[in-house]
């Protein structure tokens, strides 16, 4: 999906809502335990009740991970019942790889390239440290995203990612100056965390035809008017992720209905920031 | 394993190399590929062919996750096989794995706790770009180690590792003097290049105690004697990576013997570098 897929699939879905798949199996819903594989059956309603709402889903790799090879078929299974939208929904391989080149081109095989891995995303986070080798083998799938860790929204981004040169150029400006170099607008986006949204404006001189991927509205705290305020572009330019204020809106029988009402909810938020910004 | 252990191992073998288990099915052998599992039965033999002369092995996770669960289930019968010999094996997930703090903890449980995701590693390497939070959750699982980029081997190392501020700190270096206070030389190393060794000598001012993984030996052209001269301490702080150039050392039904020869090599110029700095 390019650039202006993206923008027409946001216009349409009047939403650029990323739903987060971060389906933690101590968190999902107690009945579902019963299930043969309980966090593909909850996936798989989350998906069904957010479908109209969302134009991305973004399952963060450690929570299959951490159930080994069960927990990756989990994720097999979800990214196949995906697959069956792949025009309607932008998918995206939360992982934060990065590696020397050749090994940074077998993380993005194992996220994009069905027929050796069994998955077809359609973007992958990169963590930027070890720099150009490590960023570019991801830019080299036609079709596909990189999407840089740029300002985080955990507390310990305060560490690395605001450590400045005698010029005051802070490291996450460094890595927009850098990293945008390699790509285009068409085949990378950043992550900037919604908790610093004040941020964003001198962000979007750095970078300002970019997607951002904006993690942190909702159990993180973000807020979505100051994020669309300063990180909107003519195409829109964010998708905002939501984690567990929709997945977890219930921890009970009535988890899909809560969780379709909370995306709905930022849909409808959302709707208003598009129409007012007349990009619908 | 921990420190004093892991100093007695390299001793008793007489070597500090570690064998870098990046299982590319496409470079093995070609007779090879009739077996069940190509791959696990390439590293069952390269194990056996090094094991007298190596006391860790490091998969990259790359090339079992580019084969999506077939690959996975291929590293998992490895790191089962290498079980046997817990006592006489250091193990590593090289992962380069960080992200926020509950999710870096489900990565901890995806290396560490064999119960829930079949692996066990003693160790992980950590990309430590999102600071503080994204770290921590490794070190919080006891007998284990998180291993954290510091100056790797790459050519990209340059983008951002060497970004440094007004007084001259650069970003490496912050790296160490930060992360060397959230845990201890017991629970934590770092991954310095043998490409950089000259700046061992540096670094080993900042981080004295801690063992420092070394890449960069053989097919990236890094130069062992000079990683010793700087790299050494008084439990000897190093674990010399080599990957490529001992699995790959031979493409035909020689490869295990000449695997064998090359790991033998290196531990042979290891025991002369144990032996003249006193340290066996």
């Amino acid at each position: 999906m390019n650039r202006s897929d993206l923008f027409r699939l946001i216009q349409k879905k009047k939403s650029f809502l990323c739903v987060g798949l971060d389906s933690d199996l101590n968190k999902i819903p107690k009945h579902l335990l019963d299930s043969e594989d309980p966090v593909f059956e909850f996936n798989k309603l989350i998906i069904d009740a957010t479908f109209n709402y969302a134009v991305a889903y973004k399952p963060n790799l450690a929570f299959y991970e951490s159930r080994g090879i069960k927990g990756m078929a989990s994720l097999e299974k979800t990214m196949n019942y995906l697959d069956n939208f792949s025009n309607e929904i932008f998918t995206i391989a939360d992982a934060k790889r990065g590696d020397i080149g050749n090994t940074s081109t077998q993380y993005a095989v194992s996220v994009f390239d069905k027929t050796s891995s069994g998955f077809s995303f359609d973007a992958v986070t990169v963590a930027p440290y070890m720099g150009a080798d490590s960023v570019q083998p991801f830019l080299a799938f036609p079709g596909k995203w990189a999407i840089v860790l740029a300002l985080t929204s955990n507390k310990g981004s305060d560490d690395f990612q605001l450590f400045s040169d005698k010029n005051e150029t802070r490291l996450f400006e460094r890595v927009l100056e850098r990293t945008s170099k390699w790509g285009t607008p068409d085949n990378m986006m950043y992550v900037v965390g919604a908790t610093k949204a004040e941020m964003l404006e001198g962000i979007r001189k750095i970078v300002p035809d970019h997607f951002l991927l904006v993690p942190g509205v909702g159990a993180q705290g973000g807020d979505l008017d100051a994020v669309a305020r300063y990180g909107l572009n003519d195409h829109c330019g964010l998708l905002v992720n939501a984690s567990r204020s929709i997945l977890f809106a219930s921890a009970g029988h009535d988890f899909v209905e809560k969780a379709s009402l909370e995306a709905q909810s930022m849909q409808k938020e959302m709707e208003v920031v598009l129409r007012t910004n007349n990009l619908i």
